[in-house]
């Protein structure tokens, strides 16, 4: 007998079929003799709805309110669930993060969980019951109500898995697994059996967005296996895991990319020390985030710094960097949002050289030019322009052999 | 300064823009000077939202779950009310039953408050906050999550104010007040300025639906004043409370009526102890709620006996009825599903004679045939064919002179 704890995301529970076949899968999974506890997401369009409803009311929503108007979502979810799994026969019982005790922070809206009582779940679990828990929210020491922020429910699973000592961690969602790239660019991509907590981080902050980055944290910190899996149809997903000896052979586990990038360039500003602080300075002030960053040798006095943002927000940083400029006195600001992000991520890299000549000499042959170039000890990026995205990408699936298993 | 309990119903905060009417409602009476505890029900259609959800997964909901399911209703209206109070300026604290600790018994759907802990309450009050309940819900003693049943808002509102020892209790509904009679038959019909809380309960369970019968139960059994006032309109409503020399006068209150009544009777049943049990025990078993009892002297060794039902209960109470007759040996079953009964209401019958016989022949002038008489202390209701009921109340609301104040 197995502890499973398994989480359905919003799509998988999005209509009160759905939430009736998950419940099918639960049983099953009960049936063969396992301890499972769930956790959900609200249904698909009642976050939305929700959010919508407060925005009505007050264009920034009280934090607080907030959490506990958007945390009904998934108390709707785990009683209909509870329903459904009872409608056929299988014992089941339904809590809050509230009830279930997740303690968190007071950081409404994005509170970060600080310690789980698994005590009320073991006594309905050795009761032979389901237990149905909210994801996504908790409860602060006072006994306000929080939330984790969008896509907290992972981290929910993660952490009532952690606390149980689960065997195993299962996030169901709408895809059967992660992939060796993205297969609506490469149709060759093959799902991956099994991927070390790092390279997922790598993978999913790429953009391969299966899983929420703090719930990989997670789990790679308290070594919960994580499991992703397809609440549509059978399979056994992808291992999320430690490394382990199996793995050994994997150079590239995949290929991730991200399209929404943007980049700017300050050309000739003074090569001193705090130059790095007083052109991101006022970057992060803005709330904007920095992805690459790269800063080219100096030429006599003066070097050129380069960053990457989201393209959403090039507008606002270009603004912000015509002002910098012409405060460091830099010779001018140039930059691209028509650039995308390509990765080569694997553990494998670190003993195994070659790996970065392969991709540029790659990249080389097809006639793409390198924008820039980062590197990381399970990574390397590189930004290219966008039209070069699907052939960059096909290209370097092709020549690690990332179609053969 | 007072200390207030405010309760506005689903309609009330039916929609975004009425709940910020209502937070500058509550705003103006904070600023007034008054201590405000707000009590809300679910927005309306909310409810049937939810229920319908239930519906749709189980025929039968299971009973804990379904409270968890429909107690979000009210939590999105305390969010919701606390942030429209606070983006007008207001200090606003929300709480669902839960966590503001209405201990209720474990009877799921239909439980009963046992005790209110106002401690917290109280000391967000102290700090000048508006605090904001979430109605028709409670906790019972582990944590479980319970409702009061449909209405029940009023009844948190009466228990809270009991437990602050309030000074006043106010439902904020769709209507203005209590009534002589419903406006819609009697268009001179008067807004009563106050009322007892006796007739309220002998008003409210005849039909004039303006409060929860258990709501006037309670703030009756706790002294706690209640006034019913319109959410949309400006006004002093009807203040309901204990009875008072101000009130000597008034010798009828108000015409109640009740327009979806049947009755069954069954002819020449042997006239012995135990009888109306034989009779009734088969309908309280199904369920069927009966209202008025006759029965007529006995003609040598058989009886008559009558009681009411809801009509919808008819079809089914006459078939337990025929079958009860053939049990018994009665001669026969008769019963008319197109009956109506009005009822006169008031303190004042206790220490005035003639009623009755005003009543009696009042109807009488109109060729009204009574059809069955039934008394309380305060109350005289009479049965009668459906197609009398306007003209009998518009007879009776005129021979009393309750048009005037």
């Amino acid at each position: 007998m197995a502890l499973i704890v398994q989480k359905y995301g919003g799509t998988s529970v999005g209509t009160v079929e759905r939430i009736e076949a998950v419940a099918k899968k639960i049983k099953a999974r009960r049936d063969a003799g396992d301890a499972v506890v769930v956790v959900v997401s609200a249904m698909s369009g009642e976050t939305n709805r929700l959010v919508e409803l407060a925005k009505a009311v007050q264009d920034r929503p009280d934090p607080r309110e907030f959490d506990v108007l958007v945390s009904t979502g998934e108390q709707i979810t785990i009683a209909l669930l509870s329903m459904a799994l009872k409608e056929i026969g299988c014992p089941a019982c339904s809590y809050t993060g509230s009830q279930v005790h997740i303690l968190t922070d007071n950081a409404h809206n994005k509170a970060r969980i600080k310690e789980v009582d698994g005590a009320r779940v073991r006594a309905d679990l050795n009761q032979g019951k389901v237990v149905v828990v909210a994801g996504f929210q908790g409860v602060d020491e006072h006994g306000n109500i929080t939330t984790l922020g969008r896509g907290g429910s992972d981290t929910t699973a993660v952490a009532l898995a952690a606390a149980l000592s689960a065997d195993e961690c299962q996030i169901y969602t709408d895809v059967d697994g992660v992939y060796t790239t993205d297969p609506r660019v490469v149709p060759e991509a093959r799902r991956l059996e099994q991927i070390t907590f790092e390279e997922m981080l790598e993978m999913a902050s790429l953009g391969s967005k299966v899983l929420q980055i703090r719930a990989v944290e997670l789990a790679g910190k308290f070594n919960v296996p994580l499991r992703v899996l397809s609440s549509f149809e059978e399979g056994e997903g992808t291992l999320i895991s430690i490394e382990d000896d199996s793995m050994e052979q994997a150079l590239i586990s995949g290929i991730a990319f991200n399209r929404d990038e943007a980049k700017l360039t300050i050309l000739g500003v003074p090569d001193q020390p705090g130059i790095a602080n007083q052109i991101l300075g006022p970057v992060a002030d803005a709330n904007i985030e920095v992805d690459m960053i790269v800063q080219n040798i100096a030429e006599d006095t003066t070097t050129d710094f380069t960053f990457t943002i989201h393209r959403n927000d090039y507008a606002h940083a270009l603004e912000i960097m015509q002002k910098t400029s012409a405060a460091l006195g830099a010779r001018e600001v140039s930059g691209d949002d028509k650039i995308v992000k390509v990765s080569l991520v694997g553990v494998g890299m670190r003993s195994h050289a070659g790996i970065a000549s392969t991709m540029f000499s790659t990249l080389a042959q097809e006639g793409i030019n390198i924008r820039m170039i980062s590197t990381s000890e399970i990574k390397i990026s590189v930004v290219m322009d966008e039209k070069y995205l699907e052939l960059a990408v096909r290209a370097l699936h092709s020549a690690f052999d990332l179609e053969e298993s």
